[in-house]
């Protein structure tokens, strides 16, 4: 949540002139996003106000992954998805260099979308958000790029090593065990045979746009992937499903979510049977950065870490028999 | 530069509705102001797209002073000055308190003005900031309201005695003895007869939004208050004719931005005359927070300290004799 690099009204007019949508009449920086600075554009282009998001891609993305991201948004916006299209410079590049003093920086303009982020949801809007995931899922199909998941298992393993036992037990005197169980349960039964193609991955309510019980914009997409397709279903099912610490598991918002995916992407029987063991890896994957930056984010960082231990709870909750009927 | 409070969606639709501007459509943070929270709010009413900045006041505003803040917004908009107006709620009212886990806070909605705030300012912009500024001392000229400057010459002289002598010298060797010839003179020869009324009294390039050469918004006016017009002259000279850090002088801004004044409300022949002492105050009085805030911020603050000597540079320049010139 912050703005990390400082752009000039003059710089950021320059920059906007090459992508020819207009002129530059109002620039705020913008609060979103733990990775990136974002701004709020707009311009006047032949009398008409148009608005974009300016995301300046700071050391957490890989410029060469950026061609993935942002073709995948033309492509999903192209097929009806609701996503925002990326704005294409004089030259046709999706994304554009800039110098600054820590080095030169990837920048893209991309297409503002209205709506606002529950943080209450509803089950009709959990019913939504699972068809707008589900629809990805399906406009994603002819999609050519793919890119590895960064963030699955392996990853987990070394982030939680690098964490250490010792570190993890500081934060909850349980937490080396459960990790250390539940991540040999996961190598030895990790799926490799479901359905797969281009997920989200990290499809929280942050990253929803909604207007009422409508989704409006699917946003942030630095972590989709090619992947399991029902991993992404339990990845939106422990971000929706709980209260924001995991102590409170959502019945009803959890058979909404799976119902509004299923209406648009029925799940299969095997994916539907491997649910309850993705959710515990999606579980592991967030508790697995977390406390990773739990335990690395320098005091005075402008970002405050978040709390591992909501995901130990939605862990703990997924990893119970008793919750065995939750994915039924 | 950050957001204090987090709202969720459905408590921002809740606030929006009160202000009867439409429906919320759109709520983003913004990194702007120092003291308060600020977002960017869109609205739809009767079809049309509406855009407000929806401010909460975190505990440096005096909610008592909000009247006197949002009443002038008002007047000066009503009087053509490029002005935000206030949007009044359902009972009338320019602000509301908000419940929040820190207890009661204050809310304002404001009207949403297009422009850029410069950072490499022309001596074209200065005149027409100089312009602006002469524009407001004339439309407040029958404000009914009046404000005592809170951070006239007695706060100086506290919060640098709060400073101590020697934390000042661990800024600077020599700050101690400058700031203490400095609020000497300044006590001594401070003028009480000049022409006053409502000054802005912090009118950085940050405060000014502007579209070209155009001064489009004239915002944040939360330090506003009763005071000599010619101490605004100063403030906004020492705010805009400078390189940030106060090394260079620029006089080619310097004297666009008098004149612009000029044009539109000449000074007296003793407000020219004490410019130069007005400005040797307005520089001692961000020395003066700047090297407050600079001793007395934790290390894992949001907001990062200002450099007080920038402006301890440029209250040596205006004590220079040889720079006596500058408002001749």
């Amino acid at each position: 949540m912050a703005v990390y690099t400082r752009l000039g009204a003059e710089e950021m007019a320059g920059i906007i002139a090459a992508f020819e949508v207009g002129t530059l009449t109002s620039a705020k920086g913008i609060a979103e996003g733990v990775s990136n600075s974002n701004w709020l554009i707009e311009t006047e282009q032949a009398g008409t106000a148009r608005r974009f998001i300016l995301t300046m891609f700071e050391s957490r993305t890989e410029i060469a992954d950026l061609p993935f991201f942002l073709d995948l948004l033309d492509h999903l916006a192209a097929h009806g998805a609701p996503v925002a299209r990326t704005m294409h410079d004089c030259e046709g590049a999706s994304h554009r260099l800039h110098r600054t003093p820590e080095g030169d920086k990837a920048l893209a303009l991309i297409e503002f979308l209205p709506g606002v982020s529950v943080s209450e949801p509803t089950p009709e809007q959990a019913r939504a958000v699972g068809g707008a995931l589900a629809q990805i899922h399906l406009a994603a199909a002819d999609f050519p790029a793919s890119r590895e998941n960064s963030l699955a298992l392996p990853a987990w393993q070394q982030l939680l090593k690098d964490c250490g036992r010792e570190a993890l037990e500081s934060i909850h005197p349980e937490l080396g065990r459960i990790v250390e169980r539940e991540l040999a349960l996961l190598a030895a039964e990790w799926p490799a045979d479901l359905p797969r193609g281009v997920i989200h991955a990290d499809l929280f309510p942050d990253n929803v746009l909604m207007l009422g019980d409508k989704v409006t914009g699917l946003i942030d997409f630095y972590f989709a992937c090619t992947d399991l397709f029902a991993y992404d279903v339990a990845v939106t099912h422990a971000a929706w499903c709980f209260s924001s610490d995991g102590a409170r598991f959502d019945p009803a918002l959890s058979r909404a979510l799976l119902e509004g995916y299923a209406a648009v992407r029925p799940l299969s029987e095997v994916e539907c049977a491997a649910l309850p063991l993705l959710a515990r890896g999606a579980a592991m994957r967030f508790l697995a950065t977390r406390a990773y930056d739990w335990l690395n984010t320098p005091a005075d960082a402008l970002v405050t870490p978040k709390d591992p231990m909501a995901f130990a709870r939605r862990l703990d909750f997924y990893a119970n028999p008793e919750n065995a009927g939750v994915f039924a």
